[in-house]
């Protein structure tokens, strides 16, 4: 992979984990060459050499070698550009391990929501429903009354949450329901989070985040 | 909480999560107060207050303050008691977060295609004895010929893996396959890692784990 810039990242737009790592190199200011990936139809030979394991994106691929998850890529970038912005806290293994809780439960419970959300139908989807709205109000109530989850600064918890914002319009259509009535601390949070640059930058419009999940609904689940 | 000694561990004597936190502290030589927790008719109130989240085990109180979810429980021991047995690569972001992907992928693969091999039948049985086979195949390729996941010292991936060797009788009387004749490399690892005292004192008896899924099969999931 000696042609490859320093650091490069393959990823597909709309994804919540490769935005994960796009929000984290932005707020390092650490330069990477993106690298859209053709998920739909087929996987290029780099992704597929890059993450043999699991054949997903997003990889960061850094002096070419590749770090694959989206949490372990946070928590590199995070390490190896330590200067600028940290994300978890240093010298603080408690504040760590309370970062790496809420993060994990983010990947457990929003993303196992969500897709059992747009994938099922009648009372399954009504018990994905209700146990979204449950997920999110266990991460109001974390939040409680914080500008962030790590308290005043934009870290890790936030990076893990935020990108699934831009999903909250599409959440809200399919199950009829306002996020704001049920977490109005989350929403707070998430309009705080859009003026960064690094998130405002990354986030795609819901709109088209929806577009996209209705396509993928109806081609892939058979849904209407 | 105040009347707690400095460490305890809230576990359940047969969870390969709890078995990791045991394993990592026994490693660190670290004195802990062990509690077992009734799982199966009642919840501690310690337990509930410790982890209201998920309400599950292993739980690590240090301190008083609760610390939840197996590997940010190993983390967090080995970044407070660091001089003895590090088990994560130091001043090795890339070897971190090769620790981290690989302890996901066995919390993802290793321990969902388990429990769809004792809680299924037929033939979505038979994916899940596939899928298993296929899981360890990964490890094996990835294990290759180190003594370790990490090379030369036991780690974070084998603390991660070792508690679901005791499993492995049970999933060949399940299955009806050798994982020695699939991975005789794990097989070799699992042998190399009983010797450590830290992991022959937490690891139960094979019969025992196998009889205890049995009874659990044929509770909960109606198996014969």
């Amino acid at each position: 992979m000696a042609d490859l810039p320093e650091v490069v990242l393959l990823d597909f737009w709309v994804s919540p984990f490769g935005q994960r790592c796009r929000i984290a190199l932005a707020e390092k200011g650490v330069p990477y060459k993106y690298r859209e990936q053709d998920l739909l139809l087929s996987k290029s030979e780099l992704l597929l050499r890059s993450n043999p394991v699991h054949k997903k994106i997003p990889v960061l691929l850094h002096a070419g070698r590749p770090v694959c998850e989206s949490l372990a890529i946070v928590e590199y970038i995070d390490e190896v550009w330590p200067q600028a912005a940290p994300l978890l806290p240093r010298d603080d293994p408690y504040g760590r391990a309370q970062a790496r809780f809420w993060a994990d439960y983010i990947d457990k419970k929003i993303y196992g929501c969500q897709s059992r959300l747009w994938k099922l139908k009648g009372e399954a989807q009504e018990q994905a429903r209700k146990d979204l709205i449950e997920a999110l109000k266990t991460l109001e109530f974390e939040l409680d009354d914080k500008p962030y989850f790590g308290g005043e600064n934009f870290g890790f918890v936030d990076i893990a949450l935020v990108p699934f914002t831009c999903r909250f319009l599409a959440y809200e259509k399919l199950g009829s329901f306002s996020i704001e009535e049920h977490c109005p601390k989350i929403v707070a949070w998430a309009k705080l989070c859009k003026e960064r640059e690094s998130v405002a930058k990354v986030l795609p419009d819901p709109d088209k985040v929806f577009e996209f999940i209705q396509f993928i609904r109806i081609s892939k689940f058979g849904a209407k």
